[in-house]
């Protein structure tokens, strides 16, 4: 475990409970920052404007007790311009832990497909994300008030503002509706599918990973798809990786060693404590974690602006052989560092507590990580380019009773939402990337003929659900062509089912 | 609307919102009744004696946020004489509204088929009955304290509950697990399949009123089936019935027709108010729906000792022609309602505050038929052999709100559990009894394949979960042989499927 292995190098200073700190946020500040920044960028095409009208809808704070009977205005965004009323389908996005505008601009298969299926697009936000906020600017103020904030009362949003649509909406009463959604936001889609059958008629989970929960998938596997991502991607470019923690140990233990270290980095803050480089150390990890997801084959603009196939330019500075020193190693590294952080020239230092822009649902993310959302993931340095840290649920426990006065559920998404069981349920395509390290945790094969797999080789993160690019692989291509297909099936499918007789 | 209607009859001091209270708690306390006292009697063969053992698991008391972190004893009963281990399957009973002792003493069929399918029973208590109190005695103490009593968190809790048995019996981690349950515990178990396929691979709800609710059914079928029934059990008697309810107006119009009523009927309290004589008819009424449940075909001891085929019974003093007097017409509905009441002579009087033994869960159903168990029902005097009452939603809400401080969510069963939606779900039997009012809001035909109804047309409330008896008729014969056929396939169905990897 990271915590007791380190106290060895930094000394008694660095307390086992501070560094567990960091450890427990290692793996929630990676989580949610991947979650996040999958979606930046904005290159929708001028021929698919987006346009849509934001409306708020008053929606239940807790719908599994009776006791808080007060309201919250949740947003959601409306776009109906291609809608074929009656009966046109909607697609719904289950909006995930940020801005529902973000996504909304992001989620450019959805504006692109919507002509041709006649569809109205829904964007729903997620309740204490963007200004869906039950409880206003409170809402954050302590775990009372963050008390409804789990994916079961996120889902009752969805059904009830759908069902809400479906009686109100002139000519949507028989709409079908099909549920989109993207990495937590496509986690969301899948299990409204499997909860609320009767409300959507099929869903299409991105980059989902609904298996990356304890005892489902080994908790290794998603670093070493980040690490495979960059072993394809240039000569040593893993190898040298795996090295630079421990060259990283050896040159900041001393003080001009430090010094020299947050000059080659530029950092804004100069390292001083054993505990700055370990949050060195987190913030240099997730770096390589978020260029894993969006390893993109074209220009985009992230949390930064990055070049196509990012990690590729990044790995042109770590090719050394084995004869490198700490020093070399540690140039090529903060070179790397800079591909991410400062492509396009203009930052003039580099902050280690950041890895992700915009203020987007950073601390919900935290709270929801230390409630259902317990994702287990760890290390062994031979497999993976990281230094070895085990998966210790206790201590992340811990951490999470410190934060937010909560301790996680393990087995609780398990029980709730099926883990490997979901073999009863229908019509959800889980489509993954092979370089996505999310994928890890993903349903990556066909559980029956109507639980499918659409696998896109060459895609990161969600990479189906972005606007097409000139440069978009075959892969997801046929990837969204297929989408499209399932979609006009599902659709089908709802028009020939016998209708819900409704007695007055 | 019956509160109107009365005004002027009784005169302003029966005011509405008293009335409303009684047109409120009426269906209340019938629903309850009804559903609790379907259940009794105890005709248990000495060939298969009930032997279980009692456990108690720490239960969550909120499986849906994380700042309630209590827990409470949840009471199960296990009884594995028959079980077949490793991997023999278990049949679960999901308790409803009462003690889980009583249900399990009163579902012989589940006791008469371990043997052959080889089947540990367990019989799992709801929280806020029996001894599965959340906060012990301050459980009902304030709508705080009420808050976790909601069907969601009971499925919870089941779901819960099972994952643990599996995980830490030896031999039970790949058996198949049943659900079974009748009335509102049918209700949960098809809930449940629903819900939690990945626990349990199926479900019998006997009759399971799971479209009982706002706009799934009409409100007048539930009291067209119980006049049905007194229909076909003896001359003119619904048509003496729907006459008495005037008669009696006429009779207690006067403080002495007041009297010779309460001497008639034999009641504990006389007759004084008009208020009285309202919760009287409310009474007399509920005395007749809960004959439609127990119309069973042999002699059985439910709230009450009843005779076989108690209508019947009740209706030989019920068969007056047109020319009857109101004093005869209700002298024949006192010795009607005494064969309900005083069937053993043992009674000294009658009690109109009473119509079901047992103190169990009286106040919990309340509470839940003011929050999530909506279910309307409505008179017409006409189709029906009732006074005409309207379903007032309002008024109900209203009372709710002022018995609990919570109101209904009108719409939130149809949201959560599908309402007539639920064709993508499978493997549950929906079992009816033609003479059970509750038929009403059964799924009396099949959905799908593996959605299947099986109808008991001489069978009242879930007469197929009871024991076997000589004077079954054969429609519950043949129910209960295709019940086991079914769970014998599903139990195939399960040993097929592959089985889920854990990783540790």
């Amino acid at each position: 475990m990271r915590a007791g292995g380190r106290a060895g190098v930094w000394g008694r200073a660095a307390a086992a409970c501070v560094l567990t700190l960091c450890f427990g946020t290692l793996h929630a500040i990676a989580l949610k920052s991947q979650l996040f920044t999958r979606l930046g960028g904005s290159s929708h095409s001028s021929e698919n404007p987006i346009n849509y009208e934001t409306f708020y809808f008053d929606q239940k704070i807790d719908h599994f007790g009776f006791l808080e009977d007060g309201t919250f205005k949740q947003r959601y965004l409306v776009a109906n311009k291609h809608w074929k009323q009656p009966a046109g389908p909607i697609l719904f996005y289950t909006g995930n832990e940020g801005d529902i505008t973000w996504f909304c601009n992001n989620t450019g298969f959805m504006w692109e497909i919507a002509e041709e299926l006649g569809a109205m697009l829904v964007f729903a936000e997620h309740r204490y994300y963007g200004e869906s906020l039950p409880f206003g600017q409170e809402s954050y103020s302590d775990n009372k008030h963050l008390n409804y904030l789990t994916s079961e009362q996120a889902l009752a949003d969805f059904a009830v503002l759908i069902q809400n649509l479906k009686s109100t909406l002139p000519g949507a009463q028989h709409s079908p509706v099909i549920a989109v959604g993207g990495s937590y936001g496509g986690m969301l889609s899948a299990w409204f599918r499997m909860k609320y059958p009767n409300i959507v008629v099929g869903a299409l989970a991105s980059s989902a990973p609904i298996w990356q929960f304890p005892g489902m998938v080994p908790c290794g596997d998603f670093y070493k798809i980040v690490t495979q991502d960059f072993a394809r991607s240039g000569y040593n470019c893993d190898a040298n990786i795996r090295k630079s923690w421990k060259a990283i140990n050896n040159v900041s233990s001393t003080v001009s060693g430090l010094q020299w270290l947050s000059e080659e980095f530029s950092l804004c803050s100069p390292l001083k404590t054993p505990i700055d480089v370990v949050v060195f150390k987190n913030w240099l990890q997730e770096t390589w974690v978020n260029l894993a997801m969006v390893d993109y084959p074209y220009e985009a603009n992230f949390l930064q602006p990055l070049p196509r196939w990012p990690i590729q330019v990044v790995c042109k500075y770590l090719g050394f052989d084995s004869t490198v020193s700490d020093y070399q190693l540690l140039h090529g590294v903060s070179q790397a560092a800079k591909v991410y952080y400062n492509y396009t020239g203009s930052s003039t230092c580099l902050n280690t507590s950041q890895t992700a822009t915009g203020s987007l649902g950073y601390l919900g993310w935290f709270y929801q990580a230390c409630t259902e959302m317990v994702m287990p993931m760890c290390t062994d340095g031979v497999q993976d380019m990281f230094e070895p840290e085990e998966w210790n649920f206790q201590a992340f426990s811990d951490e999470c009773s410190a934060m937010f006065g909560v301790r996680p559920r393990a087995d609780w998404a398990d029980i709730v939402y099926g883990g490997k069981d979901i073999a009863s349920h229908s019509n959800i395509i889980f489509s993954n990337g092979g370089l996505d390290p999310w994928s890890a945790g993903g349903v990556t094969y066909n559980v029956t003929d109507s639980l499918v797999s659409i696998m896109i080789p060459d895609g990161a993160h969600h990479l189906d659900l972005r606007y097409s690019n000139d440069h978009d692989p075959p892969s997801v291509r046929a990837a969204r062509a297929l989408e499209v297909k399932y979609f006009q099936e599902w659709i089908m499918q709802a028009k020939k089912a016998p209708r819900t007789v409704t007695t007055p």
